[in-house]
């Protein structure tokens, strides 16, 4: 089978997948950092490898920990949809034009949503969240037309 | 490469992936409907720039919004499985008949699961997950049957 | 359109992807299991229904049914990333030995991560958790490679 690496909806949604992982590994791995640094933890036996003492806080996690952990939480509900409409859109042949408005702004708009939440920035986390979800609801309207008017 | 699009299985996925995101996106704009009529938010920043008073719980959620948040959350752990093997299921070719049964049995499913959620109607909820579930197993059977026996 | 089912790496990707989404489905049949142990439920219409009296205790889960439910969610939260990231690399065409390496692993250490969390077991999560991420940190760089090097 021929394969998509020319294609350049293809190119860029796997350019933009591949800066979401990323993303999402950063605040996978920033939240044990909060927590290590606040001596908070969710299960009991991680206390014991991480610091060897019984200072810590069990079950309740800091504010700032819990502020990292929603962020990242945000975005792991965001990408599936992302992945699952992206793959469709370029399998189903949709124009190229969107796909660089819709990927690019779905990128962006969750980049800057991630930074934004953990600085606390309102009302500009509610306009990175309603971007992203309009390059998402383009993506459907777009898919749609290349899927039933062919 | 061609595109996809005339693909009966994959016109059915692509319609079905677009429901389940606007479903998605839908159960996403509820939540904080719901919150700002029980006047409850989650993060400080939020409660300044929505009423400016201080009337208002941080960080416990009224039983209304919990509900909207576990349907929503229900939801969003099923779609990763759905277009994780929905792609992999028209991908390999496997064959259309149950494509039709598995794509518009789990979206029905899903979409009928959120509703008796939202409205606390048992045994529906679990029927309906329940329902949900052999679907996916269908596909996962489905895609080895193509992949494994060719 | 020629199907993909001859493709190595996209057959183990299909395999891995129907072990993924069982080891999901196994872990989501253990919380409730767990729960009805325990007496315990989330939703007050799920009381009448599992036991029909009032001993239980609503909002609040037991520790063990707790530690089922994050272990679920982490499986979860790092689906879609392999997901999202193995079509992606089969449709970029990347390298077969990569694929091998990296579909292989992150299934193995998915499932192993479960186990060790469901058993307690550190720093062996720790150390799963973090095999997997790095296949993830593997298919972007042979994705990113494929793509843009051609």
């Amino acid at each position: 089978m021929p394969m998509l690496s020319a294609d350049p909806s293809f190119r860029l949604l796997a350019i933009c997948s591949c800066v979401l992982v990323l993303e999402s590994l950063v605040l996978a791995a920033i939240a044990p950092a909060k927590r290590a640094k606040h001596k908070g933890f969710m299960n009991p036996e991680d206390g014991k490898v991480s610091f060897g003492d019984a200072r810590m806080v069990e079950g309740a996690e800091h504010p700032e920990t819990a502020r990292v952990l929603r962020a990242h939480r945000n975005l792991l509900e965001s990408l599936p949809l992302f992945f699952g409409l992206g793959l469709v859109y370029v399998l189903a042949g949709a124009p190229v034009l969107g796909a660089q408005i819709c990927f690019i702004g779905f990128t962006a708009a969750r980049v800057v949503h991630a930074f934004v939440y953990l600085h606390a920035l309102q009302p500009w986390r509610t306009i990175a969240y309603a971007l992203g979800s309009f390059c998402l609801i383009g993506m459907i309207v777009m898919i749609l037309r290349a899927v039933l008017m062919g």
